[in-house]
């Protein structure tokens, strides 16, 4: 990163996706990546290649409503915002810029969150929801979520998750602080749909997930509640954990400390 | 219909889909129909060729989340409700059955409605939103939903809607009375949807989306809510007139008479 460029200035680009048809977040050989999408629209806005870092991967089919992806330029002579209307403008529909703001020069997506936000959606009723299909598992049987309530609130707090994490990952840590794991109902086409909301200093591979996936299985009464405790003492992938499948997965907001903003907020209301 | 078979039974289905990669309800020669698409199905559950007759024609593009589908048949052995999982076993993704009940012979989804109800989605947002870009308007520019609504209040009640039928339909009477038209706002992502609800005895060919093209010309400030007074008055669409896109439209659900069912409502609780 040319530092030493006066005319050097970086941003936070919040973004959000329909993850589908995309072989996830990161350029890889085989398939289509968000993020060479989403370079490729900021070069032409730019009118230079640009290497965009973000907060982290998300798998193949997961959506996000809140990704955030850092970039920098010498280039922009605008405002932070301004870039907004011009990278939607290259950009396919199933991928929009929402905000951009400028930040310090030494950001580092990855390292500075001090937590990320995720929604896994449930959909819980005998029919089918030709409309949602793509952004929910459907799970038919009715669900007991007062049972799932109290499995997650044994997750909550600072924990070693290496049951939750899908192997072939290398963190260093296993180790990591859960701050909120709600689950909540609400009302959907001939039926209900479960929102598991879960927000964490980081997370492991999969962890989310896995996550829903056991929080499923005690829903269904194949476990009770305190089967989580230990789950997480044994510190290793049960043959019988479920993953849940990754369309019902959606990264919702990623939170950085306010000191490394350099501007303030964008002016999100309707104007063009 | 061979009512003089004991064993014949009327059926209407409530069902939804996403109209997208459709031609529409109706069977036609270019491009696949749902209503084609459905027939087949129940055809296969039932193991025999079905008519199936729509409470009314959607086009292409536009969605459902409470369509009814009338047939017959004597080959269904079973209550109505058990035929909805049998059905959506045989059905694509993006068509599903909700709600079957048993209705009387004489039977007929377009003549037996009281009422239809439509929504049509607007995104207001000077952002798109990639996860419901099928299901809505995008509108950029900030809406005046105070004038909208002023607007919309004039057209409740009986009135003759000629200004807001798209030409070339052929219907004898062009009268329709309009129960309720609503305008809403919903947050969303990074901005909001106005949500337009509208219930009435009937509806002319395009007139929900020719009042939505209405109401967005007033919510931009092109014209006061009383140029819809004149409108109605003119008896005649305007060239000036907007026709709002497709997607965005929905038909919520079509209104009966208890007293056509012979059947208790089925249990939608989550039970498979």
């Amino acid at each position: 990163m040319p530092t030493d460029d006066p005319l050097w200035r970086c941003f936070a680009l919040k973004i959000a996706y329909d993850g589908t048809r995309y072989a996830g977040w990161q350029i890889q050989p085989n398939g289509l990546a968000i993020q060479q999408v989403l370079s490729e629209s900021i070069a032409h806005v730019l009118g230079h290649p640009v290497s965009i870092q973000g907060s982290g991967r998300t798998d193949a089919g997961v959506h996000a409503r809140g990704q955030v992806a850092a970039f920098g330029t010498s280039a922009w002579k605008h405002t932070a915002d301004k870039i907004v209307r011009a990278i939607n403008q290259h950009l396919p529909k199933d991928i929009a810029a929402l905000e951009c703001r400028e930040v310090i020069g030494a950001f580092d997506p990855i390292r500075n969150a001090i937590s990320k936000t995720y929604r896994y959606t449930i959909r819980n009723s005998s029919v089918p929801d030709p409309l949602g299909q793509l952004y929910h598992w459907w799970i038919p049987r009715e669900l007991d979520v007062q049972s799932m309530r109290a499995g997650a609130s044994k997750l909550i707090g600072t924990h070693d998750f290496k049951s939750f994490e899908t192997l072939g990952s290398t963190r260093k840590t296993s180790v990591r602080t859960v701050y909120k794991l709600e689950v909540q109902t609400v009302e959907a086409l001939a039926g209900r749909e479960i929102l598991i909301e879960i927000q964490a200093d980081g997370f492991l591979y999969n962890m989310v997930r896995n996550i829903a996936g056991a929080l499923v299985q005690i829903g269904k009464g194949r476990f009770g509640p305190s089967w989580l405790d230990a789950v997480i003492d044994s510190k290793e992938r049960d043959s019988e954990s479920q993953t849940a499948p990754a369309r019902g997965l959606c990264l919702m907001s990623v939170q950085y400390p306010d000191s490394l903003y350099i501007d303030l907020p964008s002016d999100r209301s309707n104007k063009t």
